[in-house]
């Protein structure tokens, strides 16, 4: 049976672990490497796992997703030592042959509209996002993520000629405590929650 | 700066982490307690954190469950110690002079379509829904999430009334081995990732 984590991981995962402005720091291939070979293995629906990654470190690539940036967003993005721009494979389906090999899982999604495709792919990227989150607090990395850009430019720019849309951008470094005001608010338990 | 969790602690988060299919134990309306007090640290999108959460504990709210259980997550269900059933709240944005104290930010999304909005707060429920998971693992339980049921079912059976809508289900509980097969392969680095 598992015991529960000493205290400080649960901070460093959860309860002290913020949303930075400011990131300094390299992230090298490996670091990437490593932070993969642990969000890869969190559950998603069918084992679909439809979630793709581009991790933007150098100029030239950043370069191209400056455009598609929010105001907020802009200055911290373009400053932070690595991006990962998180989509999800609309033809996730296409794998499940490999992913999900006791039986045809592709034909469970494969006639499926595009619409109920987006709203799976997204689901189960969505949780990948926080699992690449989570993995890159237990490596010692700091992240921010944001939902404030212009999918379809980054889409354009990124994955034309792809079945990928994207989702989520996450900025990786090591975190500024100066770039952060006290957190905000959560609801509390009884707001949230209920036992039954 | 944060250090890289120990190994064991990254194993119990992700590597041999798994989907269990039979639990047992018992868990403490404490130790929800406990876990809604890490997974609520999470980031969401603006701070909305839309997710709701049930956690059917009682036989008489597992029979009110069960109609709306698939097949193959039936017998799992009913046995595992407790459910959560997250759901995402399309109202989110009613708490969030609360969440979001310092801007108008309750403005960004009241005007907004109901296809919209269901977006918003699915992606971040998820999001939600995956810190649930890990911080279920921290605490040293396994999870069962499934999205394998009858959201209309379960909608009209726990929210009728409100304005929260079903996303997944977790089974939360201490995993029987002998309850999984060997681990379902997960895509390589360079299928699901780039660096540029």
């Amino acid at each position: 049976m598992s015991q529960v984590l000493t205290d400080p991981a649960l901070d460093q995962l959860f309860r002290t672990a913020r949303t930075y402005n400011a990131f300094s720091g390299e992230i090298s291939d490996a670091t990437l490497h490593q932070l993969y070979d642990l969000l890869k293995f969190g559950p998603t629906e069918a084992n679909t796992t439809p979630a793709r990654i581009v991790f933007v470190k150098s100029k030239e690539a950043k370069a191209r997703l400056e455009p598609a940036l929010s105001e907020g967003n802009h200055v911290k993005t373009m400053a932070a030592p690595c991006v990962a721009i998180v989509g999800f494979d609309m033809r996730f389906f296409d794998k499940l042959p490999v992913l999900f090999p006791h039986t045809d899982a592709k034909s469970w999604f494969d006639q499926r509209s595009d619409e109920n495709l987006a709203w799976v792919a997204m689901r189960s990227s969505s949780l990948q996002t926080a699992y690449l989150i989570l993995a890159a607090r237990a490596l010692g990395l700091d992240c921010g993520p944001m939902s404030g850009f212009d999918n379809a430019k980054v889409d354009a720019e990124f994955f034309t000629g792809t079945s990928i849309r994207s989702n989520i951008l996450v900025n990786l470094g090591i975190g500024d405590p100066a770039s952060i005001f006290p957190r905000s608010p959560r609801l509390g338990f009884d707001e949230a929650c209920q036992i039954i």
